[in-house]
């Protein structure tokens, strides 16, 4: 098996080598032999988990900037959805690469998608070397044909899980509860059960959502899938901006995950006062997404750290809730849980899934606190090395290939909106 | 004089040439001969004017993660006033440092300041090339001992400016209404008029300072200096978050200009309602700062731009208000306005201060809006070139001496806490 030892390299504020023997972290310890394959100095670098992105759709950094500034509807409506209509395979693989390419850069090494062409983004994310759970986004606007043939293509997806590598895994997902039908989200729902496989769902994202649900089902969004038995350990929700008092308790009592968005969440003007504190206390998972890059616009997980906290301090008008260590939790560890992959952590045993830090920089000078540092002060620059599943994706802050990866997707996104 | 060529580069998205000669833009056309004593190639870069960073304490870059997560008084008490009680000239030279270099890093030209120890860090400003308006804080504590102390520091300090070099600029800094006595204010105010320097006062920041100030003065904030005859244009506040509708007017009609500081109004809580349209509407020329960073925690003032963006929108669930367009301006002409100086924009006849931006980065690609890539995708560390005053501080992301910067500056931070 091929080993790879990282010498001298900051563990909580500790000097200590690491050597990770095939897919795993073998051993960590003050001093280990440089008997390895492959020897990294871990001199002024601190080693982070890989960051986990639970929430975004990756091949929507071909829409990068295309159309900020704008009403909610307008840019969908103008910008987005034609644009999209016209995605081909080829399109989609290139914008999944690209977006690969930015989270292996700013330290993401795995990742909860919902787009569409799965297949693409499949191969896109395993030529680029990291995980993600792809969950193809799934919608029936209502109407019986289009239920049909969304089944349909749940079920030739699943099916072809076999095909890929075993760093790919299968959720399913629905869009929201305004495009996809109570019938259809009970069969998701019924698919998820039987084949043991996650749901992933926009859910109590904005105001407009939560009135449209008391006007078409006479209830609020999480009471409406509390309704149709929706509420289960499989289901994680993005957003979660609008639940009261009772609705986090029903999330707690049935095991629903939740993924707070805010870089989205303040950008589109959605809502602010996500209720982290309040979630995490009741006991409900709660991590982090940045959304797509058309909203976002970037997927920068420290960024994400820093906005989580800075914004739960903010709207709270209390400095001391959503501490740094609570976001570079919910941005490892609760992410990899939430996968269900054996990560998120620098111990023996954990996937090595990781991320050596630049120490050398302005944001990390004084180092008093190499967390609040990171959170606070830094933002994805600071990532030099990353490896993911025992193999080096990235080293002095360059990946293989990244240039013609940006090359061809720009020329792709420009092709896209002029087609 | 000196000349500097900047072949090729982006500005408003299209190619051009810019020439420097001594501190000043002198031709930006589409083609200009490569004749000059240096020849810089501006392709796959986009020039933007350097970034103007209205509000910091600059050496407090020493205090980085210092205390974080805490209640206010706390760490106030606890951490950051025992501290800087025993800060030397020494310490604050190399505190300063650091934040230029850290500015340098993340495209900042000039900034307002308000710290202890004037000459240091104006001596620190001059070596790394960059531009300051200084203001030493000023208190009183309501004795009148500190206030003729203080009033002899001002008479001091303003007598010695011949000493600098035209970069620095001079201002007065009455630290704010709970820690400087109104007639200390009266004759800041006075001795500001007499000898036309600006004053920079923190105003309106939390929700205790308005209910000291209607306890104390019988009114808010901005009332209690109109009051003391002290609203006039040479008065830059910073925060200002607890302003109502008549105080806008009030600050409009005298000429008052504002900073805004969002992530430090987001990370000590203090408040995040700051009404930058209303502000902007009335006529009250607005602009960006970072805080210092034991509040922030860096002094990236693209993050900034982001920041205040997107909790502008955020809060008031509008994803139309504060464009990337208007915070690049606030970021950069209107810093420069404020401070007097004849830079902010790519013009023949400004000051050359500017930043050349790598855009061959995942944040920059597709590049169908290089604006909103700089403000929503970006963060400090696109910026590859920096020239301020018509002389190279930063090339290929490396500024001279930046290694022994931060070396030194760690050292003394280490030992400033154990003192």
């Amino acid at each position: 098996m091929k080993t790879i030892i990282i010498k001298n390299v900051e563990l909580n504020g500790e000097p200590v080598d690491i050597l990770i023997e095939g897919n795993i972290i073998k051993r960590i310890a003050g001093y280990l032999p440089d008997e390895a394959d492959v020897v990294i100095d871990g001199h002024k670098k601190a080693v982070i988990p890989g960051l986990i992105n639970m929430h975004t759709h990756s091949a929507m950094t071909l829409f990068r900037g295309y159309g900020d500034d704008m009403p909610l509807m307008t840019w969908l409506e103008e910008k987005i959805w034609p644009s999209e209509a016209k995605l081909t395979h080829e399109d989609v693989y290139w914008g999944a690469k690209l977006a690969c390419l930015e989270m292996i850069k700013s330290g993401t090494t795995a990742f909860l998608d919902m787009y569409t062409k799965f297949s693409s983004i499949a191969k896109a994310v395993e030529e680029m070397g990291i995980r993600a759970m792809l969950s193809s986004t799934c919608f029936d606007f209502f109407q019986p044909e289009q239920r049909e043939k969304a089944k349909t293509h749940v079920n030739k997806l699943f099916a072809e899980m076999d095909n890929y590598d075993q760093r790919i895994q299968f959720a399913l997902g629905p869009h929201a509860i305004y495009t996809v039908s109570g019938e259809l989200l009970q069969w998701l729902d019924w698919f998820s059960k039987e084949n043991n496989v996650p749901v992933h769902i926009h859910l109590a994202e904005t105001e407009a959502e939560v009135q449209y649900s008391i006007k078409q089902f006479g209830c609020t969004p999480v009471r409406y899938l509390n309704q149709l038995g929706m509420l289960s350990s499989r289901l994680m929700i993005a957003h979660g901006v609008y639940v009261d008092d009772e609705e986090i308790q029903m999330l707690a009592d049935s095991g629903v995950k939740v993924v707070h968005n805010p870089a989205s969440n303040m950008k589109l003007g959605s809502g602010i006062e996500f209720r982290f504190a309040e979630m995490r206390k009741a006991g409900i998972p709660v991590a982090i997404g940045t959304d797509g890059c058309s909203s976002s616009n970037n997927l920068d997980m420290i960024e994400a750290m820093k906005l989580a906290s800075l914004l739960g301090k903010g709207w709270r008008k209390d400095p001391v809730v959503l501490t740094a260590n609570e976001m570079l939790f919910a941005a490892t560890r609760q992410g990899a849980d939430m996968l269900g992959i054996k990560a998120g952590r620098i111990e023996e045993g954990y996937l090595a899934d990781l991320c050596l830090i630049d120490l050398n920089l302005p944001a990390f000078t004084p180092n008093f606190n190499f967390v609040s540092n990171l959170v606070y002060a830094s933002n994805g620059s600071c990532v030099d090395t990353v490896i993911c599943d025992g193999k080096i994706r990235m080293q002095n802050k360059r990946v293989p290939g990244e240039d013609e990866i940006m090359e061809r997707t720009a020329a792709i996104a420009y092709n896209l909106i002029k087609k």
